[in-house]
């Protein structure tokens, strides 16, 4: 068997990226980059001392025999400083994340009070200092590291950034990627109708692959089996950080994308993976560009992005995780294994009492891209499998749409 | 215990929701839409017979005896037609993906064969009729509905609907989605630092969180605590198709937010939620506009979306699956649980012998951001628990950032 195992690969590839130095971008398209820089507090948070609860500021020593009543001098909320001082047998009105004034040690929760006609009010429990008041700085300190270089954004992310008013943030720059597609045969999605010609789904099949890793691919269009145009088309890609090309990477006496790119000064790490679909999967590197080289055949070319383009990608934009998360199923019927590649079958999953159970989407020839627009995961047959059995556990790896489900979860 | 249960009020919101009607998007925008109709195939794809291998296109009934010797007559690449008709004695050399000449009924793979130095070619095995080519319309039929409505645009069905040329898609309307945060006691991204003040980060966490939708929502910015600018503000937010207002919903005597949407005709379903954190989470629906009631705690705020808006706004772009996927996972340290609510414990997961284990991230007062800017999921407390200890199998949420790990999966 010639080429790498997918694991060689998928190594060969990951030490070959690196990340492509900070930008700086608005918070308002922050989601989903990663930080360049660690992101200090500007700020203690919260500022001062605030109460945890709707009720009454008041000195732990008043309410140590209760009931007892005080006197209500200031009505505090959120946003208000305070201008009193609670003395013995005072108290302040407060509000949820208002400041605890000066005096006060402690909140009572409006529920334990009774407000009295004379305007004074009635404590009914006896709490200890620092009750329901949450501290200064509880949050951040200012000057602490709140977040370090290397953090994925999420909304919980924006969040933090917000709350220490980073309206720029640097990250790390986005690779630009463009996708160029190979073959005579093909017929771009603006060309007229040609009932003999094939219509080129693997360029927006891949575009939006990358799309969904939050980058916006250019698509060089089609290039055509004649060396002079390839070569022109390939040296327009290697103008990009990453250049995917679909087609034209197998044996066939018409493919030049081979002798083409490295014509152009691309060195080749390998041209085979030892895994199905997706055989002939090629990667290089040129000075300023990776090349990857991708089947022809639209399931082979989502396989190939999922196994080495996604993680490659996630690798030069800063993540630390790279590849697809991966869950283990109980296999719903046999599935023969006969060579010696690495599999890749496409499954929809469901849930059968808490466990999860994979099903093969039917026909996997690999120019059936209906089972991929079926699949939920990757289900991974090892190379040296001899075939897996109905009931059997598997891996599999979860593809795009898996992040949400139609009930809810939980004893909600 | 006043308000509804989690699920109550998730059914409440779910019931309320419509579709927005369809508009049409370019292909290269459709990502993660919904269809609004049904796809038909334009064509047979593919288009005709083609072989699945590189090699030779024969007349099996010559290949009946092995070895034999047939004559070359054509040389026929994906995107060729042929231009001959293969006799008795003949064969065309055809690579992967083209058409098969008439006369031809099977493909011998090149592997399986000898070029002679006289330009024939010799055939060392015999093949079945049919052997290695794909039917033509094995992958679709011209008029077959290859897509239905409903269906979610992942990467794979992007590639579906550039194989049947769809250029321009139909997908359901995105809800219009405007954000307000109330409260004088917050400072706005761009305002001056104030350190009695406490950044707006409601506004941002929400924003992220919607934006990971796919929806783009516009900020109304800051309504301070006073009747008339609130009002003017909540005007201007029920131009929207969906409100989220952002702090005011509680019980305070500052707390103008109910009474003003009252006024404005909104009509309320539920002011109280069963859950911790985000009891204060209220819901109504105006002539034009779904309105939330969110609390100004960040992490309260952040988790009513997960539970109620995310759910609103997927039903709304037409998804059929609303809520987040959940995992079990093994809890790796006891969790009280004293209240009779619905808890949501931000907890962070990882891998234990194949097996999910899920540790609490630190604090989880309301206020804390940081819990939930660490999270990789929500751990549901059933109201009724009396706690969990560790080592029980508790049931996860899985958040935004969790799609990718850092090691391949599988026995790549």
């Amino acid at each position: 068997m010639d080429g790498l195992t997918v694991a060689a690969a998928q190594r060969c590839v990951i030490e070959a990226m690196k990340q492509l130095g900070a930008e700086s971008v608005p918070l308002q398209q922050a989601l989903g980059r990663v930080l360049a820089e660690d992101v200090q507090a500007n700020r203690d948070q919260p500022p001062y001392d605030v109460s945890a609860m709707d009720g009454f500021a008041i000195r732990s020593a008043d309410v140590a025999n209760v009931p007892t009543v005080l006197e209500v001098i200031e009505d505090i909320k959120a946003g208000d400083m305070p201008t009193k001082v609670v003395g013995a047998g005072q108290c302040a009105r407060i509000m949820t994340g208002a400041p605890v004034p000066q005096g006060a040690d402690a909140v009572i929760r409006v529920e334990d009070t009774q407000a009295l006609s004379d305007g004074r009010v009635r404590i009914d429990v006896s709490v200890k200092t620092r009750n329901d008041i949450r501290d200064r700085g509880e949050n951040m300190r200012t000057g602490e590291v709140v977040l370090q270089a290397g953090t994925t954004i999420t909304p919980g992310v924006v969040g933090m950034l917000a709350m220490v008013k980073a309206a720029q943030v640097s990250v790390y720059r986005q690779p630009r990627v463009a996708i160029l597609s190979t073959g005579d045969e093909l017929e771009g999605l603006s060309d007229p109708f040609d009932a003999n010609k094939i219509p080129d789904a693997n360029s927006y099949a891949l575009m939006a692959q990358v799309q969904a890793l939050g980058i916006a691919p250019v698509l060089l269009g089609i290039a055509r089996d004649e060396p002079t145009h390839l070569k022109e088309m390939l040296q327009r890609g290697l103008q990009f950080d990453v250049l995917l090309v679909s087609g034209g990477t197998s044996v066939g006496v018409h493919d030049y994308v081979r002798p083409t790119l490295e014509a152009l000064g691309v060195q080749m790490k390998f041209w085979r993976v030892q895994m199905k679909p997706g055989h002939p999967m090629a990667f290089g590197v040129a000075p300023l560009t990776w090349v990857f080289g991708i089947p022809g055949n639209p399931v082979s070319s989502m396989v190939c992005f999922e196994e080495f383009i996604g993680p490659a990608l996630r690798c030069i934009m800063g993540h630390h995780k790279h590849f697809r998360t991966t869950v283990t199923a109980k296999l719903s019927r046999d599935v023969k294994h006969k060579h010696i590649r690495t599999e890749f079958v496409r499954v929809m999953l469901r849930k059968e009492a808490g466990a999860l159970v994979a099903t093969p989407t039917g026909d996997q020839g690999s120019g059936i891209l209906r089972s991929m627009a079926m699949a939920e995961g990757l289900m991974v047959v090892p190379a040296e499998s001899k075939g897996i059995a109905a009931g059997e556990q598997v891996t599999v790896q979860l593809l795009d749409g898996t992040a949400f489900q139609s009930e809810a979860g939980g004893e909600c």
